[in-house]
């Protein structure tokens, strides 16, 4: 059962019992472009009293450093360290875990902050943002030549996403041997600002389709996220917490890697997920409607 | 156990068992723009002996009419009632069996042939190949008007597929009460004349993931398409066979409608898919190497 807080001393409690605080960030600190209220003054709470803070995002459009900037925008103070995000991840995943070859490159289905991660940790890649991608035009297969050295397919959310990239990418994932087939994240939607719009699962699912074959998945809730987050540093797992607002990524993330979890009621979980006849079976371990809530502590 | 067949009398005797022969196309009489050793003697063999021949095709980018352009093309008889497109049986389907009604209309992932077979059954749609649909700028939720009188989302190959198409499909799927989520075909790949690429199934496939739920499907193996030919035509199964190259389309299908079933092995089925250790459990009545083998009865 999960606890539902409410008094200013379980709020207290809480604070107290954990060092490190992973924060998802859309759902939670805001929405789109708008804050969530006492997002920004629950941070600065938290880092006065001398608490990591890590948001750990599955956000594969923006590099960190461009993800940065949205914090900067909206005000919520952040350093490129404290992010850890899906393109970051799949890009140290690639260099570190895979090992890929100087040699060999990777297939991008994504966007400028994937490129740019990929850029970041020295792994080479065609696709992506090449302009020879980004089109409509027919895909005749007469006229690709297969690049033998592509190794891996790794597609995050693109919201330019054609039948050229799909089909490029199901060449080398049915023709090059062992090439590999990764994405960044496994989310069916994603919280623009004016609703839900279709996320990097929905991206990848034609891929899944017609290969008949899940690939690996990068981010939350996969643990391949938080052992790059251990990589980088270190955290007493029972002294952590992991907030989110979404029970099947976030949730299921700090649950398989044995951290405490805080659900926020502010982004895509509603209480019939929790209460209701088809409620999840993912139980966090705390309950509060909103990041705001942490102030009320006494 | 499927019987191979092998003698002149066992191809007599097939021919003779039979009133109605409804072939598939792709893989079976030709391979894109080429057309496979004998099948037009076959046709003509068998409409010389006053058979029933009928096309089965889930090609639902073409309507019959222009479907029946590629016959011509390759120099193969057939007439546009003997066509049964999993376009046209879509468009059968909303007409007659969700009786849409004339106030109503769907929006449409695919392409001109899927159009063209709304039309001429009366349904109204949007979408499709509207240029303002066909774009790879970025969609905007906020400059983006619901149209409250789509009924139905309706999809299939549409190698123009993009963000907003997707997009829109799921703003309607998910805020229009009572929206239906129809799909011509779920073929995960289809077989160009140089490869296969990514099929029908692999379009829908992200509107599946990212609504969490399956459409109803239309084409082969749906049972939809047999209804939408018994509405159009007698036949008595018993003494009718279905000729493909796919077991989980074409030969289930046969099956399901309760017909004969025939698998030729010039399209997508390998010897491993019958015999290798993991062989579909799929088993057509009969086996031959290619639809001009039945030239050889005696």
């Amino acid at each position: 059962m999960s606890v539902r807080l409410a008094s200013p001393e379980e709020y207290a409690k809480l604070i107290d019992q954990y060092d490190t605080w992973m924060f998802d960030c859309d759902g939670v600190l805001w929405h789109g472009d708008r804050l969530i209220q006492g997002a920004v003054e629950v941070l600065k709470m938290l880092r006065d009293k001398k608490k990591n803070v890590l948001f750990v995002t599955n956000n594969a459009t923006k590099s960190r450093k461009s993800y940065k900037g949205k914090f900067d925008q909206l005000g919520v103070e952040a350093k490129v360290d404290e992010i850890y995000g899906s393109a970051y991840a799949a890009a140290v995943y690639i260099s570190s875990v895979m090992k890929l070859p100087k040699d060999k490159k990777v297939y991008v289905i994504g966007m400028g902050g994937l490129e740019e991660e990929l850029k970041n940790e020295g792994v080479s890649y065609i696709g992506g943002t090449d302009p020879a991608d980004n089109t409509l035009e027919p895909f005749l297969l007469e006229n690709f030549t297969l690049d033998p050295d592509v190794a891996a397919v790794v597609c995050g959310l693109d919201t330019k996403i054609n039948y050229t990239k799909l089909s490029k990418a199901f060449q080398y994932l049915t023709r090059n041997p062992g090439c590999q087939f990764l994405v960044t994240n496994e989310d069916s939607t994603y919280p623009a600002a004016h609703g839900l719009l279709p996320g990097a699962g929905a991206i990848s699912a034609p891929l899944r389709y017609a290969l008949g074959k899940d690939p690996l998945s990068i981010g939350k809730p996969a643990k391949t996220m938080l052992d790059c987050i251990q990589a980088k540093m270190h955290f007493d797992p029972k002294r952590t917490i992991m907030i989110g607002d979404r029970l099947n990524t976030d949730i299921l993330f700090g649950q398989a890697g044995g951290v405490s979890t805080l659900l926020v009621m502010t982004g895509i979980t509603t209480e019939s997920d929790i209460t209701g006849p088809n409620a999840s079976p993912i139980k966090p371990d705390y309950i509060t409607s909103s990041i705001g809530d942490l102030l009320k502590f006494a």
